[in-house]
């Protein structure tokens, strides 16, 4: 990823620089609160996380992924004025949510890889997975109440209230497999828990811990849950047309998996007769070949569900971009250069 | 279980008095908080808690079982001279973490009933149980949190360390089946972690919530670390010798499950010549009949694992008793109280 690769009209900031900087800010942080796990746990989290392989050889010059999530939370504390360390324990804790729910939802969708390595279920088996994940999530809540902030308890309870959304989220999802009438409300209110919650609290993390104004944290709060639904649209669209070779899904994935995305949930919701065929489709138990998944595809986009997924992507970064709009310019520009990463790069 | 049950020379509290109590102080709080879940979650703890059938339909007259982890966090708050009201969001958040670790080691464990019950992951499959289980977890803070008590802070970080030494006993429960080198420390630990943590956080959350002076919280803390082992050391003499009648369990049933109990390491690490016939039989794989049992339990008696478990939980229940000695009377005769029957009734 390299600045060229963006056009070079955008004044958009440098997100690698950005996204360094605030990785070198929370880094320690979070080294310094998995050690406090005990030694299992510590050993399986860092192997997650991409510290280590899995017998515990540090991996070389590894800094554990994007952290997109702990970016965004230390430009919440700068956003509100706070020096950028104001916001690292909430940067540490949303990381921490970030990947209790990886690893638990890895064992519960039964995914055996994730970047390329074996996931932690698939290695040490479930009962791990589940105490791993579960000392991560008992672990956010004390970094943020270890912080020394004077706003410790909201931050906290954003921890909790978020973990719960984010659950709620995935309850929905287990539910929708099973289910034919998703309507697009719920959907629409899985995708918010299981994507927006998360990016919502990173946003707005930094801000609470610097005893920001509710208007300047709620407008922090909605453009992160804005971004996260733009994000989800976006993955969701690339899930059915997204080119192999770039997501690193096989074509038609979310198809092949029978998946009441977004797009698809407008379409079974509001498409016409090619919605209907779309919903009958859905409801057989047939696994199609690539020709009949082509078929599909071309019913979930005459019933307007890729059109609408995409516009309603774009609505949600105005309506995010525009809450934000009365954030100092620096952090801003920031916030909204990380933001259009997630949405176009995150697949 | 009337009060005629017990020798008429005691003069300890009516235990059944004081669980109705504090039990009619926690309910409301505790059904108020459950009501927070989302739908889903909110249903299966229901059912978890004994409030309702697998349907839903109310348990009429049900008030969810003993609750002494509730009932020992609003004592604590009395013995810190506060009101009862004081420990209540204690008490829901330990009541809370409990349920939260039933879910999921009944999943891991493979236990298909709790209480004559199904589990809740044999009715509702895995995914149900992970996530339930981490909905009550962020509950709990959340419960904490809101209290409104100046010294919210305090009582949320104990639950989050008290979670993590619960899933510290958890892992190494797990490990020790795999083991043949479990040392008496080690089992020790485990027990502290799986027992004593939640005990001893339920002993002094209500008085950490009223802010009472360092070492009246760390009295009662101690209390109810040394009820918990006191109550294990109990709870792994039954799981040997203890009558199926009123266990509820097969004869020797932590003997068929090869179980590192507290009794079978000291006998395994300090009982000579049975005790090294002991560790050949633990390391070997035949599932032994009746008769076997029973000899292996003769070993672990000659070893001197019965002695040893039986009087070390005298020792520790003493400990607790003296630890609590400056605790004004009536508040410490009830703890004891509820600590005794702990102890000496909930196998």
């Amino acid at each position: 990823m390299t600045a060229t690769m963006r056009p070079a009209a955008t004044a958009a900031p440098a997100v690698p620089e950005v996204l360094g900087r605030t990785r070198d800010a929370v880094q320690p942080a979070l080294r310094a609160a998995v050690d406090r796990l005990d030694e299992t746990s510590r050993a399986i989290s860092a192997y997650h996380l991409g510290w280590t392989d899995a017998d515990g050889t540090p991996v070389s010059g590894s800094n554990g992924g994007k952290a997109v999530r702990s970016a965004l939370a230390v430009l919440s504390a700068l956003a509100a004025g706070a020096p950028q360390q104001t916001g690292v324990p909430g940067a540490v804790a949303v990381e921490l949510v970030h990947n209790f729910s990886l690893v638990h939802d890895d064992l519960m969708d039964g995914d055996t890889e994730r970047r390329h390595r074996p996931t932690v279920w698939a290695l040490w088996g479930a009962p791990s997975a589940i105490l791993t994940g579960d000392a991560m999530l008992a672990l956010a809540q004390e970094v943020v109440l270890d912080s020394g902030s004077p706003h410790a308890i909201a931050a906290g309870r954003l921890v909790s209230e978020t973990t719960r959304r984010l659950i709620h989220g995935q309850v929905l999802d287990v539910q929708f497999e099973q289910r034919d009438d998703v309507t697009l409300p719920e959907c629409v209110t899985m995708a918010a828990g299981k994507t927006g919650a998360l990016l919502s609290a990173s946003c707005a993390i930094g801000a609470v811990l610097a005893g920001a104004p509710a208007e300047v944290v709620g407008a922090l709060a909605v453009f992160g849950e804005e971004i996260g639904l733009a994000f989800q649209l976006v993955d969701d669209v690339l899930g059915i047309w997204g080119d192999p070779a770039v997501t690193g899904k096989p074509v038609y994935s979310d198809l092949r998996a029978r998946k009441k995305s977004l797009p698809v949930t407008y379409a079974t919701t509001h498409g016409g007769a090619a919605g209907d065929e779309l919903a009958k489709w859905l409801a057989g138990g047939e696994t199609g070949d690539e020709a009949e998944l082509a078929r599909v595809a071309a019913l979930v986009e005459s019933a307007g569900g890729r059109e609408w997924a995409t516009a309603e992507a774009a609505r949600r970064v105005e309506t995010a971009e525009r809450a934000v709009a009365a954030i100092p310019a620096g952090p801003r520009e920031e916030l909204i250069g990380i933001a259009r990463f997630i949405v176009h790069r995150e697949a």
